[in-house]
């Protein structure tokens, strides 16, 4: 996959006041900030993604020529900062969990170290990017348990928030346990499997219903899933397994069929019972519309039988919860640690690292938020060196790969944690050296 | 500004294989799809966004070579439906509301008329890009009426979902009448005046607040608003006045402090009566974290003398209701009106138009959603053709065009609609021919 930078003017404008007032007193002292999420009511767990993106974005970061042209016709900058811009590269340090960890409220999952300037001006993409492929990772892996291994696939794209958008559900989704992914671009970029057979339009331009399933299946003898609920559901149950029956004389095979409206608990009994009679029990039930984690799990409760979701709109803008609480701190400058505290909005100073503890026989106990050069006994420490002096350290891991970590990692979360309705926070503490310079 | 098409691939596969199925059976017919956006309890009314990347995306739709070598790789579709790809465009009929128009539940705001798989293709691009912008502009228009002429600045790049995300809300809230925004892009882009000056970062670079305060005041002696809440906002707020009065002796001028924790209200008091001890009546007082239309009207109900809000992740998601229940739905096929029966998504036949009646005196009483050809007397029609024969018809209209449109649109909405927590009806009619349709 090419990665395409969005640029270094994806950012606020005070990170470039502010750097221009750095750059005025010549203030080059090395930064680090740290990236956590603060606690979310919604949310008993979080899951990390967007750093692949991180580090190409800041592997590749520098000022064009148009960029610059537009920050002088402001006016608010002169030529000796615009000139310190335009040689400016990114040549930090990142720490960070790789994507597909678990985390927690307050743990840093990233941390940046470099130049002042160079730490100030990414913020802005780096709570973006993590913040909203974190946000949609999480949601997802609670559709995933809720579904109790029925796939999964990604609905979404018609109503997330802006293209990008759609594509990043795609891939965080995908990276959380879904099986696939409607979205034609986030196939071919993410290589993700797509899914996707008819809509309504298609069942409405034929002058009967069935007549639009015969003719469907004959395009697609061995891929078609019929969409039943046009006009009358169980009637289009009817006329599914009639064409069924016929592809299966033809030596082809339907599919599925797919309910996208009504009592989905109900309907879906109903359906089974003609698929089945009609000797079509292979035949699998799709259901679409309205679905997240709880409607999953309500449908469920009841036994239907659902064999595959489609889960769209209310996951791929996680309605429940369509922001992170993200912050990007100043904790270190200049071989100071820093502070703040604002009311509500106090920070842990100092560069971290969370370690995390396991049972015996396995399953997380607890984590320490700790100092980045601690040492615990019996932790393993979450927060890796990913990129030095600007470059990359390690190739990213394939998205393969990344969901298979967060499969193992999620195997490893206590089952309390992952119950939707009920609020349990996991154990998180702070080290002993960590508190003490707290006090300081 | 140029436009970047993301391309035909950005689908839901569905569109391509119900393509597929047409194409197999040479139904090349004209269709009239219709979109529109159903009742939503969070919201009286909407404002139309996304127009101009519709039709620039139309514009400029064509399949690549790489495209059509995914979709080849798929296994799904033959070579004589790929070599139909290959060759088209989009050739067909769009009618539209221009953007920032108010608009209520079930009213069409787009139609496109044009060969079926032409048509089809391009649902889940439209339905995401205006389904989203309106989105914002909604929610954005809601937060500029509740802050009651004061100026209000877009913050909330870093939470928003995604990098698109990011620009088309700065451009849809400043179509909606904010001010400006922080997101520099959105600035070089789309001309939106940028805003933004200090973080907390910042301050606590200095050993000492007041430090920061008069480093900044030197490298922006016109352009400065002092964040005062890094440690404690009172002493911050007198720290920042010292400062202030230092730069008015040296013939500079402190533009404003900023609020960003704690209990707005009484902390505005104040640090307004602190800047007034000062005399420095004219430094104006900004507000920012978790501000929505609901937080700025709480804080202007308390009588708080805030000038200037920042408003940020709350709109940015629009988390009140952070999705619209947006369709697009097949009402004409070869030439036969359709519709769907399906239970809760019944949809209204026909190409239509909205019509708009307006009180004698100013001010909007009632629509009337009709069919495209017919002339309601008193009333005018909001939907236009803006591309014919895959042609835009009119250059697209400047955002500041769009901007006074939206304002002078929403100067004629009645006070009811516009109030944040009370659900109130605008009366939206189906004239007698779109009824007699129906029910054929």
């Amino acid at each position: 996959m090419t990665y395409t930078p969005i640029g270094p003017l994806f950012t606020d404008l005070y990170e470039l006041t502010m750097a221009a007032g750095y750059h005025a007193r010549n203030m080059s002292a090395e930064a680090t900030f740290s990236l956590f999420v603060r606690d979310c009511a919604e949310r008993n767990f979080f899951v990390t993604g967007g750093l692949e993106d991180v580090l190409r974005e800041l592997a590749m970061m520098r000022f064009s020529e148009d960029d610059l042209a537009y920050l002088e016709s402001t006016g608010l900058f002169g030529t000796d900062f615009l000139s310190h811009l335009k040689e400016m590269r990114f040549t930090g340090e990142v720490r960070a969990m790789p994507e597909g960890t678990i985390f927690f409220p307050d743990e840093p999952i990233l941390e940046v170290t470099a130049p002042i300037i160079e730490a100030q001006i990414v913020e802005t993409f780096l709570l973006n990017t993590v913040g909203f492929q974190s946000l949609i990772a999480s949601k997802a892996a609670r559709c995933v348990h809720a579904a109790a291994g029925r796939p999964l696939i990604d609905f979404s794209l018609r109503r997330t928030q802006g293209r990008d958008g759609g594509l990043k559900v795609a891939r965080s989704t995908y990276l959380a346990g879904f099986a696939a992914t409607s979205n034609v671009l986030a196939g071919q970029r993410y290589g993700i499997p797509v899914s996707g057979t008819m809509a309504h339009s298609f069942v409405q331009t034929f002058p009967e219903e069935e007549a639009a399933y015969v003719s469907f299946a004959e395009t697609f003898p061995e891929n078609s899933v019929f969409l039943i609920d046009t006009y009358d559901t169980v009637e289009g149950a009817r006329l599914a397994a009639r064409v069924g029956k016929a592809m299966r004389k033809n030596g082809a095979s339907l599919k599925g069929v797919r309910l996208d409206s009504g009592d989905m608990a109900a309907l879906s009994r109903q359906v089974r019972r003609i698929l089945d009679r009609a000797g079509l029990s292979d035949v699998q039930i799709y259901a679409s519309s309205g679905f997240d984690e709880f409607k999953i799990s309500e449908v469920l409760a009841g036994n239907a039988p659902i064999d595959a979701f489609g889960v769209g709109t209310k996951m791929g803008v996680s309605a429940d919860a369509p922001y992170l609480d993200i912050v990007y701190k100043l904790v270190r400058f200049a071989g100071r640690d820093v502070r703040k505290l604002s009311p509500g909005k106090v920070t842990l100073s100092g560069r971290k690292q969370v370690f995390r503890q396991s049972n015996p026989n396995g399953g997380y106990r607890a984590d320490t938020i700790g100092l980045a050069d601690e040492q615990l006994e019996g932790c393993i420490p979450l927060l890796r060196t990913v990129m030095s002096n600007g470059e990359i350290t390690d190739s990213p891991p394939s998205l393969e790969r990344i969901r298979n970590r967060f499969r193992k990692n999620f195997s490893e979360l206590g089952e309390e944690y992952k119950l939707l309705d009920k609020k349990k926070t996991y154990p998180v503490g702070i080290s002993e050296e960590l508190q003490k310079i707290q006090e300081q």
